[in-house]
């Protein structure tokens, strides 16, 4: 069989595979967004059945031949084709040792780990999780010793899962150069910074004006309405079914109108990358292939790089004080600048601010090195957390649903957190090349976002699902990821804001 | 094998078979509710490939044959399994002579004719139907002539799908005793019936109070929050995943307030039907197997016999007044009870009164039963809708899309019209019964929809998938369907309403 006829026997296949990919998707965000109560456990059910599907599918021997075939020698595929035999294959690698039993048992331990979590964090009670916490490290161990290649410990491969490339040696440096230069700028504020006015912060604005604002930032940002959904949901994310039919989800609180001002920015940054990724990875199934870092570069970089400058909000600031209806008619858009940037030490990664998000983000990095490699048991997670908190952010933790139990991450995404901090900094890098071709914030303040999303959909969307991290950052800024830049950002709004002399 | 493992073999095919359904029902309900317009092509194609999926599990050698032994010898099954193979057999035997290449060949052209007919309907020209018109009811012949077992004729045959036992024969006679008590009451209110006030009914109400009312009805007709969801669509539908999820929609029109409210009732009728087949059914794959006519019965029992009563207008009145802000004022209770029932001949049937609706769907089973049989040719169809609307009705159609072509109806369900007329028919005769166990209209009087709800789901919900039409009102009514009640039912209501004397 000559290659093209592989390939395209792979890709019929393939079809196939995101049809039912795409309804187990749609079916999870029926759950979030549409399904009562009464009827998740249901479609819990329904989406096994649909899983085992996917997993026979995506395990038929004729599949894997050609898969493997082609991954073999992909003469006479093009570029972007040989990218997507690569990443469906590293995909396949990842998993092909492990026993069909084996997957069944973990998947049951992920469920009742979930159901733990949520119950211990009601409680308070890091004890009644530490069980299945215990058995999900114990798994993410067997299953990184079932692969073929892997990384010098479990840890560093779970970090190279999420993050190609990525280790321990690589973060270690990377957090050392935060802690070096944001903990000693979080204490100069906290001691010597300005006070910034907040009482307006948390004046109601009902709901549908809120709804009409996020709509109104979602069109600014150039999502496509004709390819757009906004709903609402308990946790915002984003989700996509091909590059047309992207769902935005965000909460609307009466009395928190501006921080779902951020969550819609943030959530229409990855809708951006959704929507444009070029036609010809859809058409070859090699897009959506970035990793969550990259991902969170774009959605970080719209919620505060943009988001949070004087320049955009003084854009959007007439808009804002129409459709809230007077309520902030006593502040002045300097003002509210001010109180959006505010930085403060906090038990919450969730809420915390810019420049305290990274330590937030740090700490659960050295949590997960430590407990995953075996530097502290299970049983020490809890004392460990509130210590760090105790020295890095100064805060009291009072409670395990407050510290440990906070994020759902670690009921089985092991070496995921990292990604959030290195895309603030891909961020900023990129901002500093950005603005080598024009004036980025000259045209954020005219409210040009579409500038913007054209650099990025030209620079960084073409090419993320076809490179590693690392040749991603340096193709679009001609260096390896440099954390300075961040810092540089960082210091530079930081000091200003707060009036603190460099 | 004994029958016994037989039919769990069955049961846990049909466990995954009913998987896939919920599946794509929910794709289907997220294309009507949530999807984005530039979605539903991919949509479409994927629900097509869950579609062979559910082809080929349910044309499986090993399903097939486990189906048709114990449809031969059910010893041993209890009475509702027996039912539930019964039907599923039904539906086999129904399409086991279709090869697969003619089923492939009508979906196309019912896909295409649907098209057609969106394009006819807007260009106001049946021309443009007619060619996929005639394809489809030459398709409905075909499709009959494969069954091993039919009906004297085609029309017969399809009437039968739709009601079991329904003929030309009985509907002929069910719908001359419509036409003889109902065309002369229509003329003589037009003639003689007293002016009803309506200038109130097309004030604006906002449409999240509208929701609120809405929401107000669901919960205040019986239907469980838990299990529940109401959300926004262009047409209204009802649907459900098994009786814990279940999904109402509607469409909310700023100046057309009060026509939501019966459009909430009607859905919530179905909607309670859903949710209250007996957990026995549900779990022996016996559920849902009722026909359009009982469903409709239901639905429209709670929009027009329930809801457009004196008692229950009285008795939502203080909430309608309280939620439409004062909208309402100088309208009294009997005003609005007037209104809601005003009852004028007109060109439409989704728009037109309880009275005359039946008219609307005896002139569609005249044409059907011409034209699927043969008595008129496709071309005939638009002169011969026009003449029957100017003789029974009196009203002129001014072209194709007011005439028609503003049925979804015959892009292939031929046969289904009759439904909603004998729904009306049994609805009041299970009424007349009802009533000899209780006060219906005190209770309602008093918002005691929970006596309504108890009652049908005792009498009317418990065996409705367990038995044919006949059987069914028999059981409940002691006799067979006699559409008389329902005429006595109309002509009291409409008398008193207009005040003409009998």
């Amino acid at each position: 069989m000559t290659n093209e006829k592989k390939r395209k026997q792979l890709f019929t296949l393939l079809d196939e595979i995101e049809a039912y990919e795409r309804c187990v998707g749609k079916m999870q965000f029926d759950m979030e967004c549409c399904a009562p109560e009464e009827g998740l456990e249901q479609a819990g059910e329904d989406m096994a059945i649909i899983g085992k599907q996917i997993f026979k599918l995506t395990h038929a021997k004729k599949y894997v031949t050609l898969l493997c075939e082609l991954y073999a020698d992909g003469e006479g595929l093009t570029p972007v084709q040989k990218k997507a035999v690569e990443h469906l294959y590293d995909g396949y690698a990842r998993e092909k040792n492990i026993p069909a039993k084996l997957a069944y048992e973990i998947d049951v331990a992920a469920n009742r780990a979930y159901a733990d979590w949520l119950r211990a964090k009601k409680a308070q009670d890091f004890s009644l999780y530490r069980d299945s916490l215990a058995a999900l490290i114990g798994y993410a161990g067997k299953l990184v010793s079932l692969r073929d290649e892997r990384k010098a410990t479990v840890y560093d491969t779970l970090l190279d899962d999420y993050e190609k490339g990525g280790s321990i040696a690589q973060l270690d440096a990377f957090f050392a150069s935060l802690k070096k230069r944001i903990l000693p700028l979080v204490q100069r504020i906290v001691a010597e910074g300005k006070p910034i006015r907040e009482d307006f912060m948390s004046r109601p604005v009902p709901i549908p004006r809120q709804e009409a604002f996020s709509r109104y930032l979602l069109e600014l940002e150039g999502l496509r309405k004709s390819a757009l959904v906004l709903m609402t949901t308990e946790h915002p994310f984003t989700d996509h079914y091909g590059p047309h039919d992207i769902r935005v989800t965000t909460h609307y609180y009466e009395e928190n109108f501006i921080s779902n001002i951020f969550s819609t920015l943030h959530e229409g940054g990855h809708a951006l990358f959704m929507q444009n990724e070029p036609a010809e990875l859809y058409e070859n199934h090699a897009a959506d292939n970035m990793t969550s870092a990259m991902h969170e570069c774009i959605s970080r970089f719209y919620e505060n790089i943009i988001g949070r400058s004087e320049e955009f909000l003084r854009f959007v600031s007439p808009k804002l004080r129409e459709l809230s209806g007077g309520v902030f008619d006593d502040v002045t858009d300097r003002e509210l600048y001010e109180a959006v940037n505010v930085a403060r030490p906090s038990l919450n990664r969730m809420n915390s601010d810019e420049l305290t998000y990274c330590i937030h983000i740090m700490i659960r990095y050295e949590l997960e090195k430590a407990f995953v490699n075996g530097g502290i048991t299970v049983d020490g997670i809890p004392a460990l957390w509130n210590a760090k908190y105790k020295e890095y952010l100064g805060v009291d933790v009072p409670n395990d649903e407050e510290g440990c139990l906070q994020d759902v991450h670690w009921t089985g995404m092991f070496g995921y957190f990292p990604s959030y901090a290195l895309g603030n900094a891909y961020g900023a890098q990129i901002l500093r090349t950005m603005q080598k071709d024009f004036d980025v914030f000259a045209a954020v303040a005219k409210g040009e976002l579409n500038r913007v999303a054209d650099w990025l959909t030209e620079h960084v969307f073409s090419i993320a699902s076809l490179t590693t991290p690392d040749e991603w950052i340096r193709a679009i800024t001609g260096e390896p990821l440099n954390v300075e830049y961040y810092l540089d950002y960082l210091e530079k709004k930081y000091t200003a804001l707060y009036e603190i002399c460099c």
